[in-house]
């Protein structure tokens, strides 16, 4: 692919962010990886979704974490992508949003338990929350320190069977094998984040899905046996 | 009715789900029933309603629980529409959701108590919860034993008069006279669920409604001496 | 003013209704009174709001309650609508709706306290509750006999200073000078009630505005001294 | 800029104020500050925004807090606006909302606290919740003590870092540098509003932001060192 569709394809998953309403004015940005290539795509920081057109993503080097170019800059949370699409091998998108209900629970630094089938569809376990970052990480160099402290979250997890984190009093990131999945799973984080809560509302001692009915809705959809969809 | 008929009706169904705003990319599907021919038809499997025909809808045999066609594969909850069908006589069409408030109810495994005039205008009593499936129900025939367990859940009751049910960790499923009924009770219950959620937000104390005006809202609806409506 | 104006304004103040997003399906109705002719027309029963027409309204004789036309049925609830023509000189519009928190109120058996200056601006004091219906009340005239609880709770208040009401266990019925105001208060007070439910969720212990805000407010709209709009 | 454009801007923020979803029917207001002329210009009273155009926008004198043309009455809100441009050197645009998250919290008599990265972005600290009014206050200038009380509030604390306030059993003030960006404001207070109540469901003791990364967040786009945006 070259970069004009991968710009292309990035500047859809954005709009498609903006579409779904999980975002306010500029609050939100996602990337697309070409891994081949060793280069991502990007939002540029602080334009408006209406403005957005695939010229104005912005390329950055995985290895270096720089930008390739300087029409416009990228999004302020680029070395945040730049520490994920290093650890996480299998991922070709990310997304990060400051949508209400997964910022609540990131804000409360609650990871979301696994309380039904919605959730198990898409992530194995809980949706863990990270630690707060220290006033050394914030000052070095926070974006990238942002980064760091989700990957050692995900320290025994696989982030491909858990698509999302919530940042401890920030919001989520999600990703997935593309910028369009990251986007999907963004929007699917913030049903099951919503879902949740009003499950305690109902139920404060609510209990969450038996782990039999975890698996089986996971595999429905993923690995070898799924047979969910055409 | 001829089968392409039967296939409109059902896709129109699916699509006013879809309109109605309780579904969030494929989550959800409707089925038509045919009880003389013996046959329903369904939503496939994994297919967005923005791209949805009637020619897409899947004939299904209710004896057998088989496809009848290999066009399209039918919505994976095939098996759970076929066991209502089979066990409610007096239905003609079935939709599950993952409706965001009903689902929290589901979650929580509680059933909904009738609280006010809305809930029994259209249910009578609680819309009740059935029990989580066990790891051999699971692990035999998962959305099967999803349909029997419902059945379970609905000895002693009439299914007409309660055209509703939570899956335990799951989410709802309704039914009604036909596909587009079915719909319009899936609609009432996300409208119930979220009104029952806030009257205990109000009054974690609240009690149910008399009996009295419960039955008296439910007839005037419902059977022979109903004046409600044209 | 002719029958057909009067119809023409009951069917827009229903329309408006639905526009403003405070109806799902055909809950709700809406009457407007020509109180010199001793009629008014309201909304026929259990048509949909997408159907309405104004020569679909049904006029109805204040005195005896009963319809003036055959064409279509009144709403079921056209006997409340009479009781409160009747008993509250200064009105000429009346809405009912089972929108959310109001209804999530009502079920709860709760009024609403004047918690700010929102509600003063509309409501003088908080919006009272009715008790529940007897079971003789309910099966001798439900709808009429709702309408007589409604006049009951208003006993020692003025009902133009305080254009709403929660049935118990049922729903909202607001009103106005004209079926268009009493539409304008149905909206007013849904927000109104949603606001309340929230103050609590972030203050269980939140206390009323003190009376001096309230009576400024409410006075700062009504009455000789209002100075509020053009 | 002539006072066309100064209308037209002030006309246009309104509209966006509505278009956002902040506004029920003509509850709000924003003002347009030209500080070099004295003047300001704000929306005319209880006009639906609908109807609002650039010319019905009324021009008030900053010193006297007089209205400069009677073509239409302004805001009833007015003498708030003037007593925080006369307060608040830095500013030159004020919205005022009863949005409902926004609102709950003031009706709570509560400040919202820094709960996370969406609130640090824009405001620097706690929303502050101003007293109430005393009856001495309301009965002799209740606009004009209502802006006196704000500005009370802010002793000590400089507006520009923190452009929103609430005021006790009302609703929101916000501020910015022109009226676009006060509007900008009071939606963002709007959604953090929501995120702090969601938050405190979620988790009823959850804390503050650490102080390091609500400095971090603040200075990332204020002030000399802002890398945000391009």
């Amino acid at each position: 692919m070259g970069i004009k569709e991968l710009k292309e394809m990035c500047c859809q998953a954005n709009l498609e962010l903006a579409r779904k309403g999980l975002v306010v004015y500029t609050w939100g940005n996602v990337s697309q990886l070409d891994r081949e290539k060793g280069i991502f795509v990007i939002k540029p920081s602080g334009v408006p979704y209406e403005e957005l057109t695939g010229e104005m993503m912005v390329a950055v080097d995985v290895e270096t974490g720089r930008a390739l170019e300087d029409r416009y800059k990228p999004s302020s949370d680029t070395p945040t992508h730049v520490e994920l699409y290093r650890a996480f091998e299998g991922i070709g998108g990310v997304t990060h949003t400051h949508s209400p209900a997964a910022t609540a629970w990131a804000q409360a630094c609650r990871g979301i338990p696994c309380l039904g089938t919605t959730h198990a569809d898409y992530f194995h376990g809980d949706v863990p929350v990270t630690r707060h970052l220290t006033k050394e990480e914030v000052e070095q160099a926070y974006e990238k320190n942002t980064g760091k402290v989700i990957v050692e979250t995900f320290r025994g997890r696989n982030p491909v069977h858990t698509p999302a984190v919530l940042c401890a009093g920030h919001g989520p990131f999600t990703w997935g094998k593309d910028a369009a999945q990251s986007v999907y799973h963004a929007v699917v984080l913030e049903e099951v984040a919503k879902m949740a809560m009003w499950t305690y509302a109902v139920n404060a001692g609510a209990e969450s899905l038996p782990q039999h009915v975890a698996d089986k809705h996971f595999l429905r959809k993923h690995g070898p046996n799924a047979y969910y969809g055409q």
